[in-house]
């Protein structure tokens, strides 16, 4: 079978460039070996974000009393919980469906096998394509850590699917996956150690704000092990698990009944032909692209999503996608990072987009000089209704003549706030233009007006 | 006592000024009859939204369940509810008086009245200024109802004080007050009847969304009189007041213990020497206002927020004062109507930028042509993981080439994120070019994308 072009991996990259392609008149088939939707919907973004809800409703109705609002015998369903979560997954896989659909997209379930670039196999069938957009994802790494093969752990897929508690859980990485599921559990009454490698966790996101966000949650009760290296894993006689680790004190352990490995993803660049491609990819083992256009060495064969390893976040892929599509259409398009927003779903939220303080000391912008303007979110009215003692800042980096590169939130709701300043960003606006805008009062969202 | 700039009125037009002229240098005095940061902060805006929070809170509790929390006897201590609000609000006041100390502005606490534009007389004191800004704001429309007066009515400022619940009330006035305040005493438990003169709630509201919010009130059980004129209005013996008015259908008649009026402002045109100022008005009886610099008629006098009688927002005020000091110290701005938010804090909320359809109709780019384009909201992941059983629509509204005119949102977290479709008509933006941002994944801003 013919196609102009053929997908390989139907998460966000992937249905993304199809539904893009499929839009713009072309013919395409998208392979996928398991569920349309990829980590993202099935065992990520989404998943995690429907249970962190509810561990939000839960706090909410704890926290009731702070709004004069009381609620007794507070309690919650795990099995419920968890049985939503599929729901919500299937649904909006439903709508990935029949977005495909929609676009004239082939959707074509199995494992795809690369010939050549022009040519996939897919079980018995052979199908032929113009251009080849690989979106094939990536998957958890498991550091090859002492003791850990003998020992029964989970990653994220088996922690999304925990229907019974455990009393204690020891959580190994503090990025981004870690302290969600460190929230997650937290909130439902786990006790959670998080052992993080490097000085501070949520690496890449704003070292000030992580270490406030640690603070909130090591009030909530959840212990940090910070510069610590995992030396060994290995079980103790009451069945439990136990993390043995290195810091510069010396030696320690956790014993918890669970351990959770969150300690990075991997780009899936190996088996599925990709040998074939005689692909060219950097030092660091990455697939070379033009990060412009999203195309490899090889000509019309593109990369897109977390394969290339550049940021790891759904929406990332989606827009590298829909570069790609564009650049196979012919339409004035260019991939952007300078405006690339990263949120952590703990409650208070964190969210970042652009460059950090540690980011702007090593670059070039960092010796011609630039500035650092920090505000408590409470300068907005509706963060002081809506957020009884709570605490919030907001954070904004300029250059010395005041444009804006980069912007850093923690409180609620960062999340939906942070694009407001990614589009400032990515426009190469100043400070002062914030004020051009009419933001809604009272809105969280005016604390960009108060800088 | 001699300054550069005399601001009339501290709430948020005066307020703003007073900030933006004191930081620019100016030496500025800022008269204030009751207490800082006007009907906004102290019995508008900053008020209802904490009374609406705790009634969130306490939706949130009664719909745990939806996300498999339990929490059981759920109640509200109103008297705490309403001090809750007293605190919050003095909070702000108080952070207001900072902003202004800071920006070296003159406080003067009492009536103030204009001898000339250049003299203002406040007590003994006489005060003499270069320019003069008019920021004296708005109060509630009394209709002339025949009975009213013989009636105890509330107004929001006694519907904010309320500790004891009334079994129902009837509110005359079906806009963004009247329906906020409906939204707080329905969650709270009160039978709520509103009456509204015209055919559909919220005026200025695209109609659809406002017929969908509506329906949606009508569910959680409160009951809407559309194009009814209120023709009397009188005590029962049973000490309830009755509300009569007249219909399509005929009369009619409502009976309830407590009757709220919000039945729109009316701009503070009169008193305080505003007729020695000749200003010019304009054939609605407003002032009339050179609407690029807020500057009225008489050289170096100006006018902003409520007074001018265009928007009657909080938000739109603090523009316009920006603007009149820019113009003040010569420094390039304009205002700019086009892009002004309206948010109606229901739950769920609705939040409006730019024009409705009923607005496109009549005017001229109804005659080339224009799109109108609906999605659901639960086309984004978040919404769909964080409101279970809730519908919510995105309208945008766009002329025939793509450029957006227009965006209406029903559903949680509109407030927050109608800026973004503002900022975007603001910018003369069309459509595809949303798709040149990263939103992060998944946020209810992604909506936006999807167009």
């Amino acid at each position: 079978m013919d196609f102009q072009i053929a997908i390989i991996g139907g998460g966000p990259a992937g249905y993304s460039a199809a539904e893009a392609a499929g839009k713009a008149g072309l013919s395409v088939v998208l392979f996928e070996k398991n569920v349309l939707g990829g980590v993202c919907l099935n065992e990520g973004c989404i998943p995690t974000k429907t249970l962190l809800y509810s561990a939000k409703v839960l706090d909410g109705a704890r926290n009731a009393s702070k709004y004069a609002v009381k609620a007794e015998n507070i309690s919650f369903d795990l099995a419920k919980i968890v049985s939503r979560k599929q729901k919500v997954v299937r649904k909006l896989v439903l709508g990935i469906k029949n977005k495909m659909s929609e676009a004239g997209v082939t959707v074509v379930s199995g494992e795809a096998y690369i010939q050549d670039k022009n040519t996939i196999k897919c079980g018995d069938e052979v199908y032929k394509c113009e251009k080849l957009i690989l979106c094939t994802g990536s998957r958890t790494s498991v550091p090859p850590i002492k003791g850990l093969d003998n020992t029964d752990y989970w990653t994220h897929r088996e922690a999304l699917e925990c229907k019974e508690l455990p009393e204690s859980l020891t959580i190994i990485g503090g990025g981004v996956i870690g302290m969600e599921f460190a929230s997650y559990f937290c909130s439902l009454g786990v006790k959670v150690t998080v052992i993080e490698m490097t000085s501070e966790i949520l690496g890449g996101i704003d070292k000030e704000l992580a270490s406030l966000l640690r603070a909130e949650y090591t009030k909530k009760g959840v212990i940090f092990m910070l510069d610590a290296k995992v030396t060994e894993i290995c079980n103790a006689d009451s069945g439990k698990v136990i993390v043995k680790y290195h810091t510069a004190d010396g030696e320690g352990a956790v014993e918890s009944e669970k351990l959770l490995l969150s300690a990075g993803r991997h780009a899936n660049i190996e088996g599925y032909g990709l040998e074939n491609l005689s692909l060219t990819f950097t030092e660091q083992n990455r697939i070379m692209v033009n990060t412009d256009t999203m195309m490899t060495s090889v000509d019309g064969v593109y990369a897109c999503g977390d394969i290339t390893g550049f940021s790891m976040l759904a929406h990332t892929a989606v827009r590298e996608a829909e570069v790609a599509v564009n650049h196979i259409c012919g339409k004035d398009d260019r991939m952007s990072y300078k405006a690339i927003p990263g949120v952590v779903y703990t409650n208070p939220e964190v969210a970042s987009v652009g460059m950090t303080e540690e980011m702007v000391q090593m670059s070039p912008i960092g010796i011609f000089g630039y500035k650092v303007i920090k505000l408590p979110m409470a300068y907005t009215g509706r963060f002081v209704a809506e957020n009884e003692g709570v605490n919030g800042v907001c954070k904004i980096i300029t250059t010395s003549n005041d444009i804006i590169i980069g912007a850093h939130i923690l409180g609620n709701p960062a999340s939906e706030l942070i694009v407001i300043a990614g589009m400032m960003i990515e426009e190469g606006k100043k400070l002062e233009d914030f004020k051009k805008y009419v933001f809604p009062h009272p809105t969280v969202s005016e604390i960009f007006r108060e800088f």
